[in-house]
């Protein structure tokens, strides 16, 4: 039988990754801030915990996937938190979207307590948490790493090293984010200049999608954008918002002038403004650059 | 036989384009302001014209690959221009990457000649002329397209019709050249972003243009920018700020605000103000944003 | 008694400009588009005349303010225009707002018809036309401009020589306009921000226009932009635009990056995008700041 | 006798401010980081203190001048900090540039301890504090306010209310440095235009700092800015770096889209970037807009 695990936060990505280590054998303690979720696993398989400390007692790794800087924080080293019970050598396998500085800090607080953390995280959408296709960034102490990566081959089609510097994986999730959101900046604005001069903008973002730019984000988001599709919302504007802060605090601690970065940034700034933090982020930049354009 | 086509233009991209209507059994008329160029191709095959004029002289079709709207419009309409001997509804496939409203205004001139203009801009690089690989826009009178096409097919993996505007072709093509710029400054301004937080820029561009951004543009230009390898001169700065000046421009007319245009169109004067206007575009964006972060 | 003095243009500036002139004693021979307004002026100060070629006939300076560069190029060379008819050695005073370039090319034509075009925009508003308070930038030939001057003093407060190169007022013209513009752009900004911090925005602009900002562009803009007083319209945002478009042009042409100019034509580029062109360039910038920021 | 006030912060303006204090008949409990500064001011009417908390002892006023937000929180509630010994009712006015929401903190926790803290950040540079020419902003509790306009008038010209909300008066200086910050872009920009064109940079900085744009700023560092006068330093490019991320900062927090200030933010984050960080913030900007355009 294979290792008990933890795993901390069942979100629209946490809860396929859950269910897929769950089919792989493992068998999980499972904390959630809605407990109820936690009902949508084979209840066979996880025992439900009230607490992040209870999750993390007794298992020799990890997993968390939580929404933001704070909430991880307060998971880890809040009075219930995972390092109260968490075992010595035990590793963290932290797999959120996080500012690298966080988690160096989240590193050093494991090494105190005499267990480990690593930086792991993801690119991909529920979908592809669900069919095992995420891409997954890690970084951080090599034996950690070793002991991880048996576990999150369950969970991605590919894993990638970025180094034993623990913050290093999480570079990689921001600048990757940054690019995205930039993409879909560049596309909503391709789209409208083609629509303002009488074309259709699907024929258009499906010549692209299909020619020069032929990769997924393009393909899918440009349908999204040239449809002006916004919904079902499959991620929310404020928190597209949100990773576009961690790039620009990113550029602010790195000194690296990234004009882009702070364009997309008070793009997704101006849709939270209007108060569409809850639709799509798709929305959010499309819309934004269509009414700028008076469309 | 096949019919003989007037041809004029062989630059980096139109030098290919004339060897493959040769190798496809079209006899050409070619004009080149350096005619040495034209020893290049089959003699066999060519007729050495010594104007625009004399390359439109008896031919159904007429091609014309040249570097910017004043060329073309003076190679049109000049004293010893293309209007002065096209026969009666002949076709003149302009090729060239110019602004829509100049196709507009030749195509009118040719309407009132009596003759048709429609335009068909291509995007790829030199490689992809010469192997047959371009993608082909289209876009004007309908009979013109159909004549154009069997002639076009001899160039390109794919024609895609942009509709009867004789602009249109030319509004993707201008939106095209600007994501692709776009593109190298999120680019730029990622890899830079991890080179300063102590990652390999390589490997981070490996990373992206091998999963969610798997398409040519990402993976080419990707690689030449997290390598920082500006030779050879593929396509230099001040053309590359050429094609931001069409975007701009275009913006301008149908009033569509693109501030991601006018950023990556500063980030290219900027290029040619220093004094990199022969140099790879891909500098012109790499090094800009490289020397702005200090490294 | 003085010369006579041809006279074209009479807009929101003109009238002002043309008023002064005739009770310094000048009488002149007046052309406007709309010939009605014309009849506002003192009649037994003006002769009426139904084109600018008649305007210019037998004075020895003329004085053009018109809206763009299009209608004053028009109104030189045109069928009707003033080279019809202007005397030789005579000086063409081009009050105008418009490209440098254009002046160059206007300047020759001058010089090939044997008389002087000197380039003289001003800065100040229709009451500054009015109190004889505008300040007037020169440049071109000296002896021209010694001709000028006597009379330009009828109509400002101040006469500042940018030297012999014809285009040089024009740049300082355009540069002064971009400075205009982007305070507008910077005062929406802070008031903005002061708004949404719950600040009251009308204390927060009398506070800097009368310490650190206290000049009149702040002063005056400041209270508009303050208190979002959109009406009367004083400067409608298309015309605001078209001056925008001046400054990127030049900087264009110039080869200097210019991200502030490209930021504020952005932001009249989509007021006007927006069908705001007519109302005044001060809603075009403090409203679209207001609505970026939902308020 | 007038009461005793503590002092805490002898840098470039917080040395004249408390001079001017003992020239008003103060005596003052003077903490220093450096102790030796404490020597410029007349012993007589000095006590040295070892810490913030030795300065605040007794004292029914303590004013606070320190660089940034960090530093202040410490000097407050840090182990030798303000609040150990602060009096009951005694007044803590604060004149540094920090964060509005670092203010709303800080006096929570005087309330908390029984004592009041209002907010006073001043415009003006050394020589205007030397000069008690300073522009003073204060918000926050009334009675306070009340007890610190008497003293706060032996500093500056003139003092404005902002409001009860303590975090006022710091949005109003966050937003007027951001006013000033760009307002140095726009004059470099604008006399960068000038000089590619032909003209003199400095000509044109005087012609619009006395007449249109006859305000101090303009005046004063339009005059740097067209010499390219760097030295000597007057205020470090790394502090203007840290005032730009303070209007970053508030514009996110209260979702005010700025891109005039993000804009101007990346300036300054490329200076520091570049090792300019100990360089004027006038270089910071002027030099790199001239760089960017090639000169």
């Amino acid at each position: 039988m294979k290792n008990k695990i933890g795993f901390i936060g069942l979100g629209n990505m946490g809860i396929h990754m859950a269910n897929n280590l769950i089919k792989a054998g493992y068998h999980l303690q499972v904390y959630n801030r809605t407990e109820a979720k936690i009902l949508e696993l084979d209840q066979a398989s996880v025992t439900v915990c009230k607490t992040p400390a209870e999750a993390a007692t007794g298992v020799p790794i990890l997993i968390s996937m939580l929404s933001q800087d704070e909430v991880l924080r307060e998971s880890t080293v809040g009075a219930e938190g995972i390092l109260k019970t968490f075992p010595a050598n035990a590793v963290h396998i932290s797999m959120s979207t996080i500012s690298p500085d966080t988690a160096e800090k989240l590193a050093k607080l494991h090494q105190q307590h005499g267990s480990k953390y690593i930086a792991s995280p993801v690119f991909g959408r529920p979908e592809a948490a669900e069919a095992k296709k995420l891409f997954i960034c890690i970084s951080g102490d090599k034996d950690a790493k070793e002991i991880a990566t048996p576990v999150l081959e369950n969970l991605g089609q590919r894993i990638v090293d970025f180094g034993d510097k623990v913050g290093g994986a999480n570079v990689v999730k921001v600048a990757g984010n940054f690019m995205i959101l930039a993409s879909l900046e560049i596309m909503a604005e391709a789209f409208t200049l083609a629509e303002k001069n009488g074309l259709d903008r699907v024929q258009v973002a499906e010549f692209f999608g299909s020619t020069i730019f032929n990769a997924p984000i393009y393909q899918n988001y440009g349908k999204l954008i040239a449809n002006k599709q916004y919904e079902p919302v499959g991620f929310k504007a404020s928190l597209g918002y949100k990773d576009a802060r961690l790039a620009v605090k990113l550029a602010q601690l790195s000194q690296t002038p990234m004009p882009a970065a702070t364009l997309a940034h008070d793009r997704l700034l101006s849709a939270v403004a209007k108060g569409w933090g809850d639709r799509d982020w798709v929305e959010g930049v499309g819309r934004g650059v269509s009414e700028d354009a008076g469309v």
